[in-house]
């Protein structure tokens, strides 16, 4: 039972989320002229609910017809974007957390200088008691290709930038006419045939599903590292597979897999060029969460700008 | 034999390092007004020289009785200011290069990285092909210690805040007066209760060798992360091995010995809470070291003031 189960008055939220009363708890101090009714309790009163907050998906929203605003607890948008159950015409935003960004770009540098570094390399010679350095650059003569150039490309950017690379990005549509966002396809060629890592921080789109696959590959320096922190699918892992035996591909760092967890008879587990990691890269806390989606379903009610809000059409 | 052997005016330079001729071909464009002479060539017209580059070490230096100015190629003074042939009353520079010193704070902040991003679980559970996510927190509330808060320990800590850590150091004197730099005894207990990892980038002085012992690692944090990148007698390594084994110290990232190579018997080889690094922290160039060298050389004929000039009392 929802904390706020016996008001009838005022606007009502659906909060369709696993530990919903706990969530009702979180969010009711941050929402104090919110209805906000668990699934079960909504659905005494479906017409009324004319917000939902949902995690990642739109299943079950049927049940509830009125509905104009759904707010995921995901930063990801792909999955609900393709359900058939997505209601015509109502307005979806993600959830872009600080303290999640921060974690992703956290995640993006601490890949990049553990490649930059070489521990693949001093961790295996641990292994065999070898004691030999290797020639190291600076990360000044590193250019860092990174995938994808919204909140979590650009923070990745800045904090890569501090320990001294040099960094570009590829964007479909370079908003903030920075010289160092790249778009297009030549843009892309162009950001591939020039950076000695690349990372992936793109949204899942039909565009960008398997953007990563051996044409991709091939356009790469010889030895690139690459880090996966966008969505298992945009990776081609025969392709990836092929270029990481050939060398093509020096290192790997793939937090996401298009099936989760990964398989344990995936090469991915055993090849020596590839670290798995299970999906950590961005961190969160429910009480970042919660204020996230809190101002999301405060902006829809006062009637001012949405923060992060899915274009359906181009699926993010 | 050096480009300058047939010239015999001006002052003159021993250049006591390996490789002496590709070394006084590099300098000699830096150094245009100087006589650069390899140990043999100076050796003909001892009572000339007044100005030796050497690399770490003074051995050699009594056959040059005049010598007034030391350029060291290396950047930790210790082991030339414990030698007896050190000239007594000579000045001593030590080499402190900038490319140099960003190597050394990438490196830290690799480690730091490694360590918080839990890299050391998830690359163990990978080859057990185990999928388990574990609590990740925030850089912000990772406090981190820097043992030294000269150029490599500031230029550290910069490089750590960038990428939100909390940081504070601890150095024998707070010259800029800086709140985050402690000092004293006092503030060094203080640095070891409050921090979940430390970096240690001390110089070796009788002080400050051994540092790293029981009663030290007993006032860390348990599970703390140990970073060296200073030296390695800067540890008691029984100590070390023994608050390892307990899991008072949770990760230790390695790159100085007191033995280097490391022996092939030494336990830190095959310790699990251990990453061995063979002493590749501070990156460099022959072209940074010799300008670096040069800037030095020049400053003392001058007579403007010598960049990290050596306090034979304090040792560094």
């Amino acid at each position: 039972m929802g904390l706020k189960a016996a008001s009838d008055t005022g606007p009502v939220t659906v909060v369709m989320l696993a530990d919903a009363t706990d969530w009702i708890e979180r969010l009711a101090p941050l929402l104090p002229g919110e209805t906000l009714l668990d699934t079960e309790e909504a659905a005494l009163r479906p017409g009324d609910v004319d917000v939902a907050i949902v995690e990642g998906t739109a299943v079950g929203l049927k049940a509830f017809p009125n509905v104009r605003f759904i707010q995921s607890t995901w930063m990801g948008a792909d999955r609900i974007v393709a359900e058939p159950e997505l209601p015509a015409g109502a307005l979806l935003a993600r959830m872009v957390a600080g303290p999640m960004t921060a974690s992703m770009a956290e995640f993006v540098v601490a890949s990049v200088l553990f490649i930059h570094r070489r521990f693949p390399e001093y961790l295996d010679q641990q292994s065999r008691r070898e004691w030999t350095e290797h020639h190291q650059p600076f990360a000044a003569e590193r250019p860092i290709g990174i995938l994808g150039a919204g909140t979590l490309g650009s923070a990745s950017a800045v904090m890569l930038r501090a320990c001294g690379f040099p960094v570009r990005s590829w964007a479909r549509t370079n908003r903030a006419n920075d010289p160092t966002v790249l778009t297009g396809p030549g843009g892309l060629v162009e950001l591939l045939n020039t950076s000695d890592m690349l990372v992936n921080l793109l949204p899942l789109t039909p565009e960008t599903t398997g953007i990563v696959n051996r044409e991709f590959l091939g356009l790469c320096r010889r030895g690139v590292g690459i880090i996966n922190a966008g969505r298992g699918q945009h990776v081609d892992d025969a392709a990836l597979l092929e270029a990481l035996d050939s060398g093509q591909v020096g290192q790997a760092i793939l937090d996401v897999f298009a099936v989760e967890p990964l398989p344990e008879d995936h090469r991915f587990w055993t090849h020596p060029r590839v670290r798995v990691m299970p999906h950590i890269a961005a961190a969160s806390t429910g009480a970042a969460v919660a204020e996230s989606t809190a101002n999301g379903v405060r902006a829809y009610r006062s009637g001012s700008e949405i923060p992060n809000l899915v274009d359906g059409t181009r699926g993010y």
